[in-house]
């Protein structure tokens, strides 16, 4: 069985072992990737940590994963060694379901088979990217368009997705006002990518700490969410809403700073339940959403445009051995905007 | 000034009074209707007895109003006399701002003109369809289509566009499974419009004592939400679900049962907050909505769908002096579906 080397955790919230993983033969419908770069996402961190349920053990994370094709199955068309590619949440759905040919694979009936800390649909344990190389299925393998350097692509596979989904569904653009909470590894790439389809976008961020940031991203107004009459003065200002903290907010104020008909859309997990009255949904006829990733076309969609407007990521580069470091500065919201692992300092002992 | 018999509350929570009301002279613009049949909305009653704030009185209640034109201003160019014609929540707006032009005047910048406990433009107050006619703008009048009685078109202006709006707007129809909370005055049209548009539909009613009656509707399916059991069997069940009523449900529960990117739009106006996990929406991309009415041009779009599918409201006509008694049965949840007032019985002392 072939191996690569890997980043893995023995148990529940132990530290990172540079060590070496098995993966599966090349089937017929197989990419093999050299990964170059794997993004830090906070769900890597609850997985880890196994503060979303039981998790499985050793475990790889990473699904922000970019790279280049080293080796393809008989069957493969549409990727072939030496393309630049990438790879997110999932890598493998059933394909004949309604959520599959609708391109909405997260939501495959069968269950979409995760990157990391999941089973495929042969019980096989899958493996993340914070490793050399990753086997992975043709048909959740997207393309990563010139224009985007690897290494700020990676984030985009996730980060990039969860926000451009709501963004695209709630038809954000040119004479749309869309607000992004919380300015990290989501609401940077919230803000890049409105601010690129042309909407007027506000940063809603604690502090005034990141106000030079916000405008550096291209963000054209920004408001410190800790001063509550500027917060007031906001009422009825947006059409859409994107919520990218996972800290519980009194989600009643910012339902206030839509515009009738307007929607305010959660992509981050907060622990607590929303509470909102029903006179502040009914009133002005406004939705309270969540987002989950998106699709593999929808993902792909989103790579060529970001290449189209020169978005990558906002990163930080990191070797294999400060990876638990990163972990505690990402809880402590300290890092601007994305850690990108360099997988090639992965040296197993 | 022009005189109308009406009945009238002189103060809030008191009896209704059959007396007569002042109302202006035709503006131009204006048409003057014989109320033949106006409808008991259950917010009429929360008006008349003041639970929804500071109320304007004496009060004559009713946005459910249908007549005939019996007279029309110098520059009336959609109506003329003799035509069969409603009128709903609204009875002016400013007409210039993006939602009105968008034709969503309920959230008019400058405030939409309640058809009754408002006040207009010019500050009169305004007095609303328990009465045996009325003067509107015309362009807040809309015409009911033959093959819609009268009387069963009354509460067609509020109750039909009220579940009209968000069963378009989610796009019900053939493929989508709608279900309706509540079998009352606003989930019985929605029952019936969602039947119309060709969903399958499914009544959640409290008890098994509506489940003919849901047949008879049209309703694909009947599930009592007291039988906990039964509901857990329909989760992932329905694209979308409109709840009608306005006592304090889990929402949680209705929302287990949306399908990913589903949708629960809610009509009814509950005391108590909403309260949702954030799993909840995130995980399937769902949406918890409200919606409040419609504009004018849908509720005009909303009576020719009705009466090209034969569809009014399921009523009990009541003369002027059983009013009082009829808004304890409503608030009883006794009526099968709405009560409406037959005008010509109105006698001023």
């Amino acid at each position: 069985m072939p191996t690569t080397a890997a980043l893995s955790v023995p148990s529940a919230g132990s530290s990172f072992e540079q060590t070496t993983i098995e993966q599966r033969e090349l089937r017929d419908d197989d990419v093999r990737i050299d990964i170059h770069y794997a993004g830090i996402c906070h769900s890597d961190i609850h997985q880890v940590r196994e503060e979303w349920g039981s998790a499985i053990f050793p475990m790889t994370p990473g699904h922000e994963i970019a790279g280049v094709v080293s080796a393809v199955g008989d069957a493969v068309t549409r990727h072939k060694v030496g393309d630049r590619v990438g790879v997110g949440c999932m890598v493998d759905s059933c394909g004949e379901c309604d959520y599959c040919k609708d391109g909405e694979e997260q939501f495959c009936a069968k269950g979409a088979v995760m990157t990391y800390n999941g089973r495929g649909y042969d019980g096989e344990e899958t493996k993340g990217g914070y490793a050399q190389s990753v086997v992975v299925s043709e048909r959740f393998v997207c393309r990563v368009p010139d224009g985007i350097g690897i290494d700020e692509a990676a984030p985009l596979l996730c980060a990039g997705i969860t926000t451009y989904t709501p963004l695209r569904r709630y038809a954000a653009g040119p004479g749309k006002k869309v607000a992004v909470i919380g300015l990290g590894g989501l609401g940077h790439m919230a803000v890049k990518l409105a601010v690129a389809m042309g909407a007027e976008v506000t940063v809603l961020s604690r502090s005034m700490a990141k106000a030079d940031d916000a405008k550096t991203l291209g963000a054209h107004h920004y408001q410190a969410t800790e001063d509550a009459d500027a917060l007031k003065s906001l009422r009825g200002s947006f059409d859409l809403i994107i919520n990218t903290v996972s800290a519980n907010l009194r989600l009643q104020t910012y339902m206030s700073m839509l515009k009738p008909l307007g929607a305010l859309v959660n992509v981050g997990l907060p622990t607590q339940p929303y509470e909102v009255s029903p006179g502040s949904l009914i009133g002005g006829s406004k939705t309270l959403a969540g987002s989950n990733i998106g699709g593999i076309a929808a993902t792909q969609e989103m790579l060529d445009f970001c290449a189209e407007h020169g978005i990558g990521a906002s990163i930080e580069t990191i070797p294999a051995d400060e990876v638990d470091a990163a972990y505690d500065r990402v809880v402590a919201g300290d890092v601007r905007y994305r850690f990108v692992i360099d997988t090639s300092t992965i040296a197993p002992a």
